[in-house]
């Protein structure tokens, strides 16, 4: 059959939009590990994750066996105001390669949250309603889950608490101010609202915070406040489910096109879009219907499949969450300063932990004064200027697009592109300063990242 | 014939997207005045003007015949990379409101420049480039149109030089840092590159800056440089011209839909966007083929139309370019410091002005705080955080459907939503935390602007 004359950018009409997320994990034949109390060891109950998490959302974590979950119309409603996503046909970027390569990308920008992370975070303001709670705290670090938290909760009329870390409330004020547009309530983390929160700040009076003691911090307050649980934007297997849209939405608009991508290439930090967008391929893969190339790209800062470890592990540096099986570098490993690039979580989500051990996805890792060679050159050829996680997928597309001007394979190749680097601007100015350099972790950096992991057999 | 069901967000195909641009002035009985040599207060020809503009834009300036002008194969290339621009009817807005009123507004924000300057600033290095020049020039306050022109030029591979107010340059680093991931070079105004700026910096050694200077600056620069001409965002025709690419989409989307609306409202500041709007519109009542109620909403604070005279005046404050015939409140009005809002140009694009004066357009002005509770009104049920400037049309779409509420009357009403505000957090601030007031010229304040104004008959 012929192809279609393929547009720059393909829209699904909204009667093509998925009805139900694709939960990967009913199709896996290895399962991933479950997650575990971390006082007895055992695996966490319904009922213990539904001390900290919302009902509906606790049956979605655990669920390994329905394929097909139904997206409930309020969530669908929603979605309809800033998606169906565009995938895009980079005929620009192939120009100024001269590749035989054809590139797509899935945009996931177009929101104010400027990401991806809003398609969780109305599934799980919407459970969080339904359930009849007052609200969701979280945590956020630069803002951009914290954003997106904030619009789902402001659709659904959910107070929403934000524990921002201290540095980063004071010095990125701009994402603050968009949360609190929404009716957020952003407080520096650590906070004198909290019990660990006062703990901190008597013992170091001057500190600037860390994503780990606001994770402690939200977590305490949605467990001792009534009618409030915590939410969190990647990691975890629910967030992945909900993500999944992403990857159906891509694969109706190809299957429409009859373009099937030989290549599928996401950014990871904790797999959130990663898993999202392969999740449909990767069931095809495990079915054994199609076969396709996987490959996750993390930073060489901060590279938890490339060089992690496969063990149990604390998901939080404050040591309150569950234990996960993941790759991991140990919830002590903290990047080095210098990288500006997000992707910053010492894990992975569980489910992609496990197909990667199976060999059914690829890593590698990238330095980040090449991201943001990649992410200008993308800006200045298709117009969008890319956030500094979505660059590193942008960073491989390119790489295995001149591959094939070597070659002269004509593959097709299709990756994430996860958001917007609008308030990111700070990093790009370091980049076009010289100010930037590359970190890559000695085996001393890492092995002290390791000491930290609980030993459990 | 009864009406399809509207989508949230209508995308026009590839192959429906405008292949001319709409030039209002044809259909105009009452032209525009012409614009006047300063020196001789005679008409620009157009040798004169192609001393500073490219030639074929000033052949579009100067155009008052030709209803349709065909829009370069090079440049719907790149509107097809951010358009065509969604029409979106704003279900949500509409069920917050309980209004009978259908709402739709025009989304120009989704590209990086975050406005539909991008869709002149192509047209324009087209042109430049079609010439052969080197490079162009302009100026920049916050940085909306400096960093659409820097996208264009990156594009077709032309040298962008900006002159950057001072004060934005240092204060609002963001925008700055996106034109430089563009290629531009940005010059903080005033700056030693110029005669004109160097004599700034003697008389006022301090000083931060002025719109005027950078002007000043950039048209020096264009025209004593071999290869450069300088471009301007807003106020000309030829802009207008371009930007009618906004209401030919819309008009088309709705057609497709058998929707007409019966009011078209835009903000106004220099008239780029609501002469682009309305444009197709205007031309079907002009040709007494159809009926529409047009709104220019504009700052209270600088009410170019609502208080201002339709004369001879300078468009700029640097006093060096041609004499327009507009409203305008005289060229050395500048709006209080404490207006956030944008819209701050003190005149008014000329065919608008002669609309306006003819009663085919209304006008209102409106303040900002109301302006500011609009936008983050909006920003919660339709999930995007809208530029300042845009704002003004969404009050006064929100006071219109509130009227249709009382009235009972189902009106459907068309806006004209801008841009984005990610880059205007820290007026958001000002309005979150309640330190955000109204200001009024008073007659006074408008008499020293008119004083100003040259006497010309």
């Amino acid at each position: 059959m012929k192809q279609k004359e393929i547009p720059y950018k393909i829209y699904l009409e909204e009667s093509e939009m998925p009805k139900e997320w694709y939960n990967v994990r009913a199709d896996m034949k290895n399962k991933p590990a479950p997650l575990l109390n971390p006082q007895t060891l055992q695996p966490m109950t319904a009922e213990e994750l539904g001390a900290v998490f919302c009902d509906e959302l606790v049956a979605q974590e655990l669920n390994e066996t329905d394929p097909y979950i139904a997206i409930p119309e309020e969530i669908r409603s929603f979605y309809k105001m800033y998606r169906p996503s565009p995938l895009v046909r980079a005929y620009c970027l192939e120009e100024k390669l001269d590749t035989p390569a054809k590139i797509y990308y899935k945009f996931e920008g177009n929101n104010t949250s400027g990401s991806h992370k809003l398609n969780s975070a109305i599934a799980q303001a919407y459970y969080a309603k339904k359930q009849g709670l007052k609200g969701v705290t979280t945590e956020t670090g630069a803002g951009q889950w914290g954003t997106a938290l904030s619009m789902a909760c402001s659709y659904f009329d959910l107070d929403c608490k934000v524990y921002m870390v201290k540095v980063s409330y004071e010095q990125k004020p701009f994402r603050r101010e968009v949360m609190r547009t929404y009716g957020a309530s952003v407080t520096p983390s650590p906070s004198e609202t909290t019990e660990i929160g006062r703990q901190i700040l008597k013992e170091f009076p001057g500190t600037t915070g860390s994503l780990g003691c606001a994770i402690s911090e939200a977590v305490e307050t949605a467990t001792t406040t009534e009618g409030y649980r915590y939410v969190l934007g990647s990691v975890l297997n629910q967030v992945l489910l909900h993500q999944s849209v992403i990857g159906l939405e891509s694969k109706i608009a190809m299957d429409k096109y009859g373009i099937k991508p030989d290549m599928i290439i996401g950014c990871a930090g904790g797999g959130s879009n990663l898993g999202g967008l392969i999740a449909p391929f990767m069931g095809e893969k495990l079915r054994g219907e199609a076969d396709y190339e996987f490959i996750a790209v993390e930073p060489a800062s901060c590279p938890s499949l490339t060089r992690g470890r496969y063990v149990y592990d604390f998901c939080d540096t404050g040591k309150v969450c569950p234990l996960a099986k993941m790759y991991t570098l140990g919830s002590g490993f903290i990047p080095s300063a210098n990288h500006a690039g997000g992707l910053r979580y010492h894990g992975m989500n569980p489910a992609l932990s496990q197909m990667y051990e199976d060999g059914l996805l690829e890593a590698r890792s990238v330095e980040q004064t090449s991201v943001f060679e990649a992410a200008e050159q993308f800006a200045r050829v298709e117009g969008i200027l890319p956030a500094p996680e979505s660059s590193h997928a942008i960073r491989a597309a390119i790489d295995e697009a001149l591959k094939c001007k070597e070659t002269g394979e004509e593959k097709t190749i299709l990756f994430g592109l996860t958001g917007t680097g609008y308030f990111d601007m700070v990093a790009y100015e370091k980049f076009h300063n010289g100010e930037m350099s590359d970190y890559i972790p000695t085996e001393e950096d890492l092995a002290k990242g390791f000491a930290g992991i609980p030993k459990i057999v």
